[in-house]
């Protein structure tokens, strides 16, 4: 439109991120809630429209909004999205003349003073929308013009005009010459998935079932009904590809490797192969792929491990020195982190010339793996690799494959963990592996499941990794491992923990968040039935999540109030189920606390009595 | 640059009103405190820079941003802005290469691994610099690396390469390739007047000297010691054009009016003219200049009331009759607010086909009285006209006349007062007239005070007009005078008093915030010394306001703790200047109230003696 007519002006969007340059993120079914301020001088009437489609098609849908305080000027409107993959949509407002004039001419009307000339002016101003109106709608105008023009009476004519039929036709039809719009906005809609899902993490090649055995995909899908009893849907495997044998390291990372050592799976390739590859040790691509459908059989999807690391043996080196970096004398480097060396490691060079051929052969690495049946990546690292890049290959990915769901593993600054999830990221790992205490729980969480963070950040809550043995699980025994199953299974609706956690196992390195002997490094046997295991506890508690709406809802956490600082008191609702969590954050000893039961927000009177279940334990109170 | 190698990122710039959509506002000798997030992927150095000019020259100016929390990536800088008129700035960042390879290689030296191959990297690097380095830098550049080519150890080398001089140098003239920059972003710097001022506003025809007697310009002129002397620096008149005949209004709105009756100078034009004329009954032209520069001698500016009302009389009905709606029957529409008639003010069509000829002449008018020597226009009702309009007149007209202030005089929604600010007025009406209590007070402050709205919303605190009597005033007696006056020039910088406010007189139409008799329909004479008037109070709070640069600060503003609800406690530092306000808002009786003084903002020790000085009394207390 002519800049200099616009009336009417929207502002202040939400739900945005950074102002509708990335996408907010949705699953199918959710409502997207879409509010503005939306006003224009004067006193005449407005309306207004969310325009939105499934990005890519031609047909557009339409909801009206509605000015839900109009002292604010505050617009609301809101539409359901339930496909995977992009919805676009925009506001659009215009001037309603036509019910600016029924309002102004009923006011003359009630108060009984003259108003023939406003029933012509409304008369005119009728005929217009005979310009813009489609045929079906045009003949009904028609009619009521002509059913006008035998009218002799004001009175009679005011009648056919303010008919509530036809003020509501051309209110829903205002003049198309009065239309402002915002820019157009997007919405990612992942599958369900990428919100409600269980994670377990394992090396393949350490479920074996006989001690110093190098585990198979055989020997995983033997553990398919264990890890599934457990209530777990996402198996999330390390690395699978061939290991580099130069420079490998042995136990503990040290330097020194033996001839039976099987090194660390992060030194992707040999002479097997490499990202595209799976490590002969653990079978064969078929079965890899029989363990796919296995594991599908009980509800388990597989989560591949994406480390763009190469060993030096991996056929790139080989094949494409040039996507390596070189040291002046000619050699390729291997990842340094100066005084460190890494010499089992060589990083590709995304600022080489030829980087747009490492980009293409990553995407096809991804394709590869999505057309095995993979459709979930847990990247390493993302944070060390160009962010643009992780922005192009998800999106080119995605756009094959739109289920694909891709899980950046930053454990980095605060600002570049949020960028890689706004560039793309389905979900993303946290903090809150760190967090254990009321208040840096309460904060953490709240800014977590609050606009604009929950917009565009979905946390994976890990209890820990082959990398962190948090401090907390070192020291708090059995108690330490239950607190941290209930908050990771109850805080967000989406988490993962690493096998031997359901033992309450682990030897930490001293002084450090590390494991001893960590699977990383070394083939390891577990006996999954050790005693003090939690494996029942963490079996219900994934069935509580799965028996519970409100726990699948990751932006509906609320923190309530409990006076001691060691209970933390939260809880989650989904329509009529109201779900509360009380956890003593002290592993050593009992806590008591008065907690504030919101009844109000439960919708319970004060004299009201009312059960409350206890979902672990099975009791029921009064 | 290519999108693919962009590697740094700047988020969340500020301080930025609707993301840059619409310029902050600055005043000369204002810092702009540019913040931003800027960060990349991996561990390598950046270098960040705010990049300003005024806008349209061709210079620009850089200032190296600082990364003042690298945790969150937070990168700060600062300039100052001294033209008024527009600015213009964006960020920039680059990858600091050379930075990040001193930084790793030093690592490597101290730790006393080998680290030949990385002086030959250095010195590749540095060689690289020479293709964009200015010519005097590109000799030191050159100068360095022959000596280095000289050199046999690679300590010597190192030497060389890690000079402060060359690391510094290097930095700051990073890698163009690498840069990634802004969006464009603009200060609207208007001058101090535009923050730092104290309005009366009058009608000059009630300005005569002698009961009932028309007053002139040249009355005024003769008032002007009094307005000076209370230390006002803007004389506001309402509309000083020829006034209508037809349908003229009588005292207190009343439609029947004699022929003495003197009109409401809001319905502007009769034969002598329109929006470009005086009233003759006021004096010519020529008086009218005569006082422009009379008051400029006493230090005071005038400012003028531009209400786009056309009596029925006005030139234009004749002149430009299209400018106008038009019944069916052809005769042209006056005012209405169903079922409410104004048949004495014909509104211009802003919708018309010829809306650019309305535009045009409005220009015109403005660029008139400018001339005239006219440089603060008080808007009479802008919400009620296309905003577009105002966005393009008002830039129009401060290209021509950059230090031309526009004061919106909207009292409406606070979307829309807010929108006109964004579009350029620069400063505005608001709610103070109705804000009383503590609560309110303190909420409405702080919001106005606070950034985004500080950055483009300068409010005019006005204690009444002649369409507000508010009941504080009626009710309050001469201590509710007080203690809006007190308020008025504190709570903001700048802030106007409707004649007669320091007489705390004043009738009201009972029930209603109206003045009874009020000025706008009829000729008043004020007797200026009637005894009960706080002249004196108000000539010494101008004083006071004069004296201490912190209450010359639109944005300085804090609120304190004071255990009675009735007693308001705020204060405004500038460097040195400390000022405290303590205000008993119950204008009825004497309230008591511990308050607790922030020494610890004030610089004073918990166990330091200070001097408090009370400026209104002189009285010192320690």
């Amino acid at each position: 439109m002519n800049k200099n007519r616009q009336r009417t002006f929207i502002e202040n969007v939400q739900p945005l991120v950074d102002n509708g340059l990335y996408p907010i993120k949705r699953e199918p079914g959710d409502k997207v809630h879409v509010t503005a301020d939306i006003f224009r001088d004067g006193h005449q009437k407005i309306c207004a429209w969310v325009e939105y489609r499934v990005a890519g098609r031609q047909k557009w849908n339409y909801v009206r909004m509605e000015c839900t305080n109009p002292g604010l000027d505050f617009w609301e409107a809101e539409f359901e999205v339930d496909q995977i993959g992009f919805y676009e949509y925009c506001l659009a407002s215009y001037c309603d003349d036509y019910a600016t004039w029924v309002f102004d001419t009923r006011k003359k009307v009630d108060a009984g003073v003259d108003y023939h000339s406003d029933i012509l002016e409304g008369i005119e101003l009728a005929s217009k929308f005979k310009g813009w109106l489609k045929d079906s709608d045009k003949d009904y105008l028609k009619k009521a013009l002509a059913q006008a023009e035998k009218q002799l009476t004001d009175a009679a004519l005011w009648q056919i005009l303010s008919d509530p039929k036809l003020e509501a036709l051309l209110s829903a039809n205002p003049d198309p010459a009065t239309r402002v719009e915002s820019p157009l906005y997007k919405v990612r809609v992942d599958r369900v998935k990428a919100r409600f899902a269980a994670w377990y993490e394992c090396f393949p090649r350490n479920c074996a079932f006989e001690p110093g055995k190098h585990g198979t995909f055989k020997d995983v899908i033997k553990r398919l009904p264990h890890i599934a009893g457990m209530g777990f849907d996402v198996l999330y495997f390390t690395p699978i590809h061939p290991v580099g044998h130069t420079k490998r390291k042995g136990p503990n990372n040290s330097l020194v490797c033996s001839e039976t050592d099987p090194g660390c799976p992060y030194s992707v390739g040999n002479e097997h192969g490499g990202h595209d590859a799976v490590n002969p040790e653990l079978g064969t691509m078929e079965d890899f792929e029989e363990l796919v459908k296995a594991a599908a059989g009980y509800g388990i999807e597989l989560a591949m491990d994406f480390a763009i690391n190469c060993s030096p043996d991996h056929p790139y080196l080989k094949q494409h020195p040039d996507w390596f970096s070189k040291r002046p004398d000619g050699t390729i480097k291997f990842a340094e982190n100066p005084p460190k060396k890494y010499e089992d490691i060589y990083p590709l060079n995304f600022e080489c010339e030829k980087y747009k051929e490492i980009w293409d052969e990553m995407l096809r690495l991804f394709l590869f793996w999505a057309e095995k049946g993979v459709r979930i990546f847990r990247i390493d690292n993302p944070h060390t690799k160009p962010f643009r890049f992780w922005q192009w290959v998800i999106a080119e990915t995605q756009k094959k494959y739109p289920d694909v769901i891709f899980l950046a593993e930053a454990f980095t600054r605060p600002k570049l963990m949020k960028s890689l999830a706004k560039l793309g990221f389905t979900m993303s790992y946290s903090y809150f592996t760190w967090r254990n205490e009321k208040q840096e729980l309460t904060d953490y969480f709240k800014e977590l499941t609050t606009p604009p963070e929950s917009d565009f950040y979905r946390a994976n809550l890990f209890t820990n990794t082959p990398d962190i043995f948090p401090y907390f699980l070192q020291t708090g025994g059995r108690a330490g491992y239950q607190i941290r199953a209930v908050l990771a299974t109850t805080l967000s609706t989406v988490y993962g923990m690493f096998q031997g956690f359901e033992l309450c196992e682990g030897i930490p390195i001293p002084g450090r968040e590390e494991y001893l002997n960590s699977d990383k490094y070394e083939i390891r046997y577990r006996d999954w039935n050790a005693p003090g295991n939690i494996v029942e506890m963490i079996a219900k508690l994934n069935r509580i999540r799965k028996e519970n709406p409100a726990l699948q809802e990751y932006d509906n956490l609320e923190f309530y109030r409990a006076d001691n600082d060691k209970i933390l008191f939260y809880g989650k609702s989904m329509g009529d189920n109201h779900i509360m969590v009380v956890v003593n954050l002290d592993p050593f000893q009992t806590q008591v606390s008065t907690v504030y039961v919101p009844i109000e927000k439960f919708g319970i009177a004060p004299d009201q009595f009312y059960e409350v279940h206890d979902l672990l334990t099975d009791n029921r109170y009064w």
